[in-house]
């Protein structure tokens, strides 16, 4: 497996383009007669491109993706549901596909309806520049940012267990209200594997579990999430080393939402190992995660490794005050902070000076190690700081 | 009903003091035999004090309380039990009451070994003041404050339907990690009723679900936290008109505490009602007033129902978007900013200029109906502010 160059374009047959305007962006992604799958927000409001993807999305098949940033066209009636049906008919003319292989996405604000002539004028712009090209799918993800302050797309390669070489590639948007469960996040995939909408669904599952859902920034969970993986028809091709390929790109995608958090000046990773069961991790990291008391420490550079196990003790998942180890990692420097229950960072050691310029960093690794069992998970998150409050209490003005 | 004055000291043969020095306080409350239950935290992590506590209060007999702020005594190992025990013979031999009559409690930060000396010498002050009047249930309420801004205290008197006239004093404190199941507050009540601690657990339980429970500043659970009821030993006392005085005395300090919460400049009450079942109206309420997006919008004065109406969506009670309304209210002025799932609030319209005037003020009572069923909840919270940051980015330094 090799990470390579060309986001989701990386991918042939693929063709991308975005075009922005003001506040409102539109992405176009075209990959005639793909197998399909799709996972969706499970907030009970639920967005009109929403609604309208599930069920163009149902059969397996698409040919099209259309998502727009600016409006969420969420809360917004039977006239949102027209709205995201006139962008679906717009592109599926525009590229001559019928109408049930049009997914729609929307991104932005809630409870405004969408200004249908500004959208409409970029989905034209868009499908005129429709490429494959490394450019066009960087476009495509500059298109469907909101606050996100970059671009965010990778792509890898490898190779199957029966020798074919195979390629994944991705954009995303973060960066607010991501939450486990996807707060609004579009993710668009795209692979040259041959498969089934079965075998599609069952894998970007499983991977999606493991990483978009262990993406926390603010803890609330939107309305428009949905993340679609789409590839060349065919059937029993998906292996393990497919797999392993798709959980990379996720992950690679899921960490640069939790860099680019809102307002977010650092990093962090938490690693939960040594639970009792997979769940156990899961709860404990994303706990950490989303603690605004952790994620407040993180931004002041401070090791309270207290906030760390009090965070874990209200988490849900079982744990042992006297077993539990907490470590700091940054690059090569680590320094365990608890050991098995017993606090190593006291003031005026060299463990909380070493712990204090760890803390400093932009990129930081917690590591819980439960001692009760053999799982483990990862969770992504960021700090807590005063441009997050800036950014979400001036949104909407 | 009526408001009275004196805090804890309302009650006659209750004596207090407060003592503090530095970032250290010590609050002592002496009521010698008394019938008492206490309601703990949920977190897997416990304060020395609250195992020390847990103990000493399960034959349902306590005589005085010890509690100090500046170090929670939490994740101290062997030596903080000891700490806790040291602090409570202290005052059983100062107040002359069997070491299993007192309770301990401890607030700030964990993971640091209780600076004895100071505590010891803060406990020999109070014990030295000790008296029933205003001024030293005032002292106590000052004593246990953190980064609390003001001290929180309430009385109320209550005629029962024996006749018989009783009061209910209480004093408390916030004012970070307030969430759910109590994040570090410690709030000590007593009252001059006649009751077995059977009956003030059941009474006690009821009251806190309804009040304390439903507070929310930054959804972090504390290890700390602890309520404790004291009452004159007795039976058969306790009826309806006690509970509502219970209730309604529990409700102002859980007012004042998210009034307080850590860098608030704003409180909000959310009240959800036409919930299918009760669980329906808290998970609905809880989770708005949670909410970072709600939270910022209203640090904004940005009346964003869309932020509200998807905090409701991703709560997990049963909701329908179409049948939802949302009202906010601040004095007699009261908009209608979503009236059965139709958006009343767009821009230009005198709805969303009365919504945003509202946002302004101070105090803000946010309704939603959900139109589904009878049951109803409210619960209590503020905003997010630069402040909130700035004071928990700094805690530990």
């Amino acid at each position: 497996m090799k990470k390579i160059e060309g986001g989701i374009c990386a991918v042939e047959g693929v063709k991308a383009a975005g075009a922005c305007e003001d506040n409102y962006g539109v992405a176009v992604i075209h990959y005639p007669d793909s197998s399909a799958a799709a996972v969706f927000t499970k907030n009970k409001v639920q967005a009109a491109p929403i609604i309208i993807t599930r069920e163009s999305v149902k059969d397996g098949k698409l040919s099209v993706i259309v998502a727009n940033s600016g409006n969420a066209n969420c809360f917004t009636g039977k006239e949102g549901i027209e709205h995201a049906k006139l962008m679906a008919s717009q592109v599926a003319e525009g590229v001559d596909v019928p109408l049930d292989h049009v997914a729609v996405a929307s991104t932005g604000i809630i409870g405004r309806q969408l200004p249908l002539p500004i959208i409409s004028k970029l989905i034209t712009d868009a499908l005129r520049r429709l490429e494959n090209s490394s450019g066009a799918s960087r476009n495509a993800a500059e298109a469907i940012m909101t606050t996100d302050t970059y671009p965010k797309e990778f792509a890898v390669e490898t190779t199957l267990k029966n020798g074919k070489t195979i390629c994944i590639g991705g954009i995303t948007k973060g960066s607010g209200m991501i939450a486990p469960n996807m707060g609004t996040m579009l993710s668009f995939i795209t692979t040259d594997i041959e498969a089934s909408p079965a075998e599609l669904e069952e894998a970007l599952k499983k991977s999606v579990e493991k990483t978009f859902n262990m993406v926390v920034v603010d803890g609330d969970e939107s309305t428009n999430d949905i993340v679609i993986l789409m590839s060349r028809p065919g059937k029993g091709n998906i292996d393990g080393n497919f797999q392993e390929a798709l959980d990379y790109l996720c992950s690679q995608l899921a960490r640069m939402m939790a860099h680019d958090g809102e307002g977010a000046t650092k990093y962090m990773e938490v690693e939960v190992k040594g639970a009792q069961a997979l769940d156990d991790a899961r709860m404990a990291a994303k706990s950490i995660v989303k603690s605004p008391l952790v994620k407040t420490a993180l931004f002041g550079a401070d090791p309270n490794w207290g906030r760390i196990v009090a965070a874990v003790g209200y988490s849900g998942a079982r744990m042992d005050e006297n077993t539990i180890s907490v470590r700091l990692e940054e690059g090569d420097r680590i320094v365990d902070i608890v050991d098995k229950g017993k606090i190593m960072g006291f003031e005026g050691t060299e463990e909380l000076e070493l712990a204090e310029s760890i803390m400093e960093r932009e990129e930081i690794k917690i590591i819980v190690d439960l001692a009760l069992g053999n799982y483990e998970a990862t969770a992504y998150g960021c700090d807590l700081s005063y441009d997050y409050v800036r950014i979400n209490s001036e949104y909407s003005t």
